[in-house]
């Protein structure tokens, strides 16, 4: 089929739920064959992740919580946009600096997520950063994290094996990986 | 602080939509300090994803169109599983079948993957498949997709220039050229 024949129309939209973060749609689209299908789905405000990544190749990573799977997993820092259209550089320097106090010199875009693109319009933007200022956390008084400084030989090594199943964290360390030429070396 | 003072208790759990493929909840918990904080979540039946890659190192890759981002993007071949708790290694070797038409002898399970910790539990298997014997694709009356195989070299580097946005198959196919050992060829 040509690429423009797999598009999908929209016949009607309904909001199912307004929540703080989630914002839940069920549509109905006209498919390709002149079939009607629904389509349920997630509006997203949109989001930013930063492999902060140090002179001697060691990178700042997250021991957090997350409820919907009951899990501590080990995260880089991210964080959502403050509203729909923000800059997301400026949001991924406001981030970093809140969730592990630092700031960089040097700021490299390396690309669009979409982490569930069948059912969430979230789109996130990876950076790495480099050139390190530490500095102070600056946590809300109801986020908890444990910070923690691992190499990314062991932090890539554990994404090969397994041990970290964030998928923005295996995406974006293997990247910077890869970009830096580090794996090769 | 200690990991297991990172954890959140639920107090309370309302069921907002059962859909189709969304179950949506809005949940209650107890944070680390003693305060409440609401947790809209989606709950997923969990997915299978796979990189089927032939001896000469090509992938078969599918371009398919993604409601919720108005997009036709590429993406490596995946699926929901037929219900909770199925055999994932079963659900691949069906999916595959499906969506492509190929059966493999070798199958290796690169591990868990989860899209969005934050908002939704959806877990999905990630799995490398060799040894493949071609055949005709099997889709449903109402799922469209064009199927193309492209060498691995050429998927890393579009997905470290950042024209493959999809998240589960910028990981997958790092991580299975990592295992293959093919980025330091």
């Amino acid at each position: 089929m040509q690429e423009e024949e797999l598009i999908e129309k929209q016949i009607e939209s309904e909001d199912i739920f307004h929540g703080v973060i989630l914002h839940v749609k069920r549509d109905t689209v006209m498919l390709p064959n002149g079939n009607t299908a629904p389509r349920e789905l997630i509006r997203h405000v949109g989001a930013v992740c930063i492999v902060p990544i140090t002179e001697d190749n060691r990178v700042f990573v997250e021991r957090q919580y997350r409820y919907p799977i009951d899990q501590v997993i080990t995260e880089i820092p991210a964080g959502k946009l403050d509203f729909m259209g923000e800059d997301r550089l400026e949001a991924a320097k406001r981030e970093l600096w809140e969730e592990t106090g630092i700031t960089a010199d040097t700021w490299i875009d390396m690309g669009l997520y979409y982490p569930a693109a069948a059912y969430s319009d979230e789109k996130i933007t990876m950076f790495l950063a480099r050139g390190l200022h530490l500095g102070e956390q600056h946590l809300d008084a109801d986020e908890f994290l444990n910070l923690t400084c691992i190499p990314i030989h062991d932090l890539v090594s554990d994404i090969l094996s397994g041990v970290i199943t964030d998928g923005k964290t295996q995406a974006s360390v293997l990247k910077a990986a890869a970009i830096l030429n580090i794996l090769s070396e």
